[in-house]
């Protein structure tokens, strides 16, 4: 691993004149990190929170829309890019940004996740195969998963790894990792735009020592950033606190730390308590299609009798398109309807109250008060466990 | 009826403060008009198409995108606000304007369009009563429907008639228009809002002694407008020419000229040449839900392969937010993904086509060059003979 360590030097240090982290502010009570990153497209103020383009687009958004709530950075999934319309048809648009118009940073996953999400697959040292559209096979190695995000040209390529099935033995995750680290290693060896930051990956399942070995593997790689995968796989809150609040810590101070498919409200308190500084998550822009908003007082049903006649906006400090111009009552009006206008608008509201959380986030760490910040928070916002808010299907 | 025109003097005169009507030009060679209409809601420039908002909601669009595209008017449908949220809620959020945040021009039709498309409805002398939601009868009178309609608040409320199913006889069609002339001084006499301008509706079905009859009844009333209605039911596009071509130039010159539920591009060029200055359909918006958009050049069904590759503009000559931003090869895939944007982008594309069209038919007007206007439109645009564009439920 040496070898490819020092074969690498030249694109991981090429890679810093387009890419930038900047630790501006640790916050004094909690370790919560204020930082910027720099990309070929544009800055992005950290903690953020990243929306889910999962087809190269933010479902029922354009980009203007995000534009106007300041997003700076938006994740696109190579799995289903690969398949349709293919990373080659990208590349011949001029790649991602290009394609999908979108001026500012695009992160790409690996594609691994939803591969290992498939029944019907198979792994070895190489990589995974398995059916694609129409039965077709396809194989997804490290090289090709670089070669296609290469191709799709994302400002932050994420490393293709296994992201291990919860629960795992201890026995499993050791064999999973050391190939997820060969892997990484093979993903650096194809690596060859610095305009593009490759990511490691720090998988580990639920055990402290392989969380602890993974986070030394892969810093050793000297990457523009590290990630936590292989959380909210089913491990529950508490299990996702543990892994974050051991693995974190670990984690280079100067590098972003990115925690991979995460979440809630109350999670991105959390992770950002525990000093990550990255996030993405469909939560906002799943919920709002099937008619759950946030709001500070908690998640709401739009479809509620109760909003019959609620003319308030959904949040009434929001000042989003949605929030600014637009009454509960008509949102549920447009829902009951089922009207494409009511997924868009609470779409809207959706990824502009995540936005301005972590916003919030930011400035409370920027003056040493996010735990001031988070109790308030969540002594506002009411947590309701149910299931009955996961209502449509996105990948 | 001749009382009721008297009683009704005050409201028609003091309508003309809200609403006015300039024919500003009229075409040498054709006849087709440009003109002017003022409502309390902005200004209309004439011939103008009016996206059909059938919930309160244009379908896949927000207020802001119409408001870029400068349409100046839409329609909603009074039948199924009436149903859902219900007019008195409309009413108390401070009528439709507000509720929907639309601060232009609103049309609403009378609702008898849809009632009479339903299987099981019972028509008297009083009115139509049929099943509404959850199986409660509902009874819509001219009185009702000018209720509804003043609860909604459009700048324009239709008159409550019969839309006469195609093909009828004579002797049905007498009746029928009849009827509509004694429910037509109902509605009047139940119009009290002199900021809601009343049209009223020629029926008449494919006769043109009947049609004859109706003009002549309806302008009686001295209406701030007039409409053709009783079209696109299914009578062809011969017919249809042949009825507007009778009837228009009946009409009072300097009253606005409405044709409802029209059309294709194609179909509007006709009215337009035949002297009409106002039509409405929901063409644009749901054929672009089922991925048909509209070019100079014809129909075009993005979701055919020839346009995977094609990274020029829907309609390169276009400037709305889908052709500056966005190539076909995009918008196809968006389609190919059941994205929500695909739907988005399709939707402002066909309704910037059709208010360019009638734009540039004013333009041609006002040149007296409609007649070479609509050959150039003709010559290029390809006009297929098919079904399998009338693919999504639009009510």
């Amino acid at each position: 691993m040496k070898e490819n360590i020092t074969n690498n030097n030249n694109i991981t240090k090429e890679v810093n004149q387009h890419f930038k982290f900047e630790l501006v502010h640790i916050d004094k009570k909690t370790g919560a990190r204020a930082g910027e990153i720099t990309t070929p497209h544009g800055i992005i103020k950290t903690p953020v929170f990243m929306p889910v383009g999962t087809h190269g687009a933010v479902k029922a958004q354009s980009p203007r829309e995000l534009l106007e709530m300041q997003i700076g950075i938006i994740l696109a999934n190579t799995y289903h890019l690969h398949l349709s319309p293919g990373s080659d048809l990208i590349a011949k648009a001029s790649g991602l940004h290009k394609f999908i118009n979108w001026p500012n940073a695009i992160l790409t996953d690996s594609g691994g996740f939803q591969v290992f999400s498939l029944k019907d697959k198979k792994i070895d040292e190489n990589g995974v195969s398995f059916a694609g559209l129409k039965g077709k096979k396809i194989l997804l190695t490290p090289e090709e998963s670089i070669r296609v995000q290469q191709n799709l040209g994302a400002d932050i390529m994420m490393a293709f790894d296994e992201c291990i099935p919860y629960p795992a033995t201890i026995e499993y995750t050791k064999k999973s990792i050391a190939r997820t680290h060969r892997w990484l290693s093979r993903c650096i060896d194809s690596w060859k735009n610095p305009k593009q930051a490759l990511f490691g990956i720090i998988q580990g399942s639920t055990h402290a020592e392989t969380r602890k070995i993974c986070v030394e593997e892969v810093a050793k790689f000297n990457l523009p950033g590290l990630a936590i995968g292989g959380v909210s796989v089913g491990e529950g809150p508490e299990l996702m606190e543990e892994i974050v609040s051991i693995t974190a810590p670990l984690m280079p101070k100067d590098k972003p730390r990115y925690v991979m498919g995460v979440g809630n409200p109350e999670d991105l308190l959390m992770i950002w308590e525990n000093g990550i500084d990255m996030s993405d998550c469909i939560i906002p822009t799943k919920f709002a299609r099937g008619g759950t908003l946030f709001t500070n007082r908690g998640k709401i049903r739009i479809n509620h009798r109760n909003y019959r006649h609620d003319f308030y906006p959904i949040e009434p400090n929001c000042k989003c398109y949605c929030c600014s111009n637009f009454s509960r009552s008509y949102i549920k009006h447009l829902f009951d309807s089922n009207e494409i206008l009511g997924t868009i608008l609470a779409t809207t509201h959706n990824i502009a109250f995540y936005h301005n959380l972590a916003q919030a986030a930011r400035n409370a760490i920027l003056n040493d008060k996010f735990l001031e910040f988070k109790r308030e928070f969540l002594s506002n916002y009411r947590v309701v466990k149910s299931t009955d808010d996961e209502n449509d299907g996105e990948n």
